[in-house]
């Protein structure tokens, strides 16, 4: 859309991506199509110290809300956690896009507005998984075109807490949480590893795909074995400084997969003949493709909007969206 | 040795166990008997900013010197490291105490005392693995009956960086470094794992062999697939908050075990038919015998005195403690 239309283009929607550390706000049209957006980083653990959530919502929504005042707004993601503004309790999973509907929450902000909470999914296995915000970045992926009417689809979103999720036709069937990122940043910067690091001027894949392959191989001995290998191939001067943030990131993304590889195996699956579909950062998801071929799977592709198209779904699903507004959208 | 054997017991060594974190000062008689101690926090890396190595040596040594003038001093551990006093080349694996002898490297103090620093062992595989400090304990274990004369002897030495050894006749044949001390308190100190935990009045052994049992079967998931359940496992009500710490400690462990095993049975050995030798702090090894117990290695023992008795042991070796002295020895 250009500049022109969506100056002129009529906001029905607003859909606010709010996690722990940002908040990412969305203003939609009656097709569907983002028309302006705001970033922000009040995260519901960084909130502004006076006026909390109400002082979040307002620097992100107000001048939205100024010019329509009566704009439905959906939030997904950790602002319906215990700790967020109001809780919105888990859907088990198999969760589709009406069940995540049937459980939103309502809480009415200072302004008066109804803000529209989507609720996570939790699958309680003997070791329960949880997830809040991923589920409306998946339902978001199930209206590309590589994802509708594919009968079982491997979903993938890296991160802090990477999740990797089976979805079969419109439901999330089963998950797991990696915890790869954090712990990623908990090695780097509070253990002996990170002391020997230095900030390489560009990534460097090479000692990134490295660490892929010795944590592929070495998957068995595990992580506690294989991650020290960071600091000794240094000692032993085959990894340089440089090199030791990128070798470390790919021997966490690799026992990921490994792990994954094993999880899948056991329910019959392999990894190699799956083509997932990656949602999160451009940068991470290249990571991600890359380390995914040194395990013979060759198909990831990546999926673009996906928070924006799964707040859309699950609104319009909802009835928020003016019935004559939806018409032409997605 | 009563009190007053041990102040009228003539001093013939001082032996220090000098880590990153802390130190440790033994006064040896001529039997290799303990007579005096010291403790103190100066680790390498929490040296006295006034007077640094020399500082802290004085501070443990300085008043049996000032008795005993020319007593010869033996030092192992992170003293010897890039980062210590003086470094002290890695000596190859497989490693004796006669290699360890012929690798000493000396520094003089500001008192002009020649402080002998013991090498520490690297053993340069694939993965490249080093230890200092570990490996005087290990020759100080070989000193007691349950190793002497044993063909081969599998020796754990759990902490901050856990080392397993494979010790066959007198020698350090090949070791593993599980970064398993270090990476719970990252994960308890700087995860979102941290938050929801508080310290149980007492150990809890039961949650402890959760963890462990939790880890031993779905190990090859890996690691990163089930810390999280530390969280998930207390979101929906079986673990309660004081549980938590000794749940994830018991997680670890038990992937350490599970790799471990892997480990050994690349090579043709079991490890519910070891014997392990572990050397460390009694409620930490008690910790270790019960998870091996899980793991159907039920022989395990516990070495006291490790690291005394193997600085006493590469000193005799190494001439610093007179021959007449030695005579009625270990």
């Amino acid at each position: 859309m250009s500049a022109v239309q969506a100056m002129t283009a009529r906001p029905v929607l607003i859909g606010l991506d709010w996690g722990t550390t940002a908040m990412r706000g969305y203003l939609f049209d009656a097709r569907g199509e983002v028309i302006d957006s705001r970033a922000s980083s009040d995260g519901i653990m960084r909130l502004p110290q006076a006026g909390g959530f109400d002082a979040a919502f307002e620097a992100a929504c107000g001048q939205w809300l100024e010019s329509t005042p009566d704009l439905p707004v959906i939030a997904a993601g950790m602002v319906g956690s215990a700790q967020g503004w109001r809780e919105a309790p888990y859907v088990d999973t198999p969760a589709d896009a009406c069940a995540l509907v049937a459980g939103i929450v309502r809480v009415t902000t200072a302004r008066g507005v109804c803000l529209h909470i989507v609720p996570g999914v939790i699958e309680r296995s003997e070791l329960p998984n949880v997830m809040r915000g991923e589920e409306t970045q998946i339902v978001g992926a199930l209206a590309s075109d590589a994802i509708a009417g594919a009968a079982r689809t491997l979903v993938g979103l890296p991160g802090t807490h990477a999740k990797w999720a089976v979805v079969r036709g419109e439901r999330i069937e089963s998950f797991h949480t990696f915890m790869t990122g954090e712990l990623y940043a908990a090695l780097r910067d509070h253990t002996i590893l990170g002391r020997t690091m230095a900030e390489p001027a560009a990534p460097d894949t090479q000692a990134f795909l490295r660490g892929v392959t010795v944590a592929k191989h070495a998957h068995r001995a595990g992580l506690l074995a294989t991650i020290f290998s960071t600091r000794t191939l240094g000692l032993t001067g085959s990894l340089a400084t440089e090199q030791q943030p990128d070798y470390l990131s790919g021997l966490l993304i690799g026992h990921e997969l490994a792990g994954l590889a094993s999880l899948l195996e056991s329910r019959g699956a392999a990894l190699a003949s799956e083509a997932p579909r990656l949602i999160g950062s451009a940068a991470l998801c290249e990571r991600y493709r890359l380390a995914l071929a040194e395990f013979g799977c060759v198909h990831a592709s990546v999926v673009e909007a996906a928070a924006e198209n799964g707040l859309w779904r699950i609104a319009t699903q909802a009835g928020l969206v003016e019935r004559h507004a939806t018409a032409s959208g997605r």
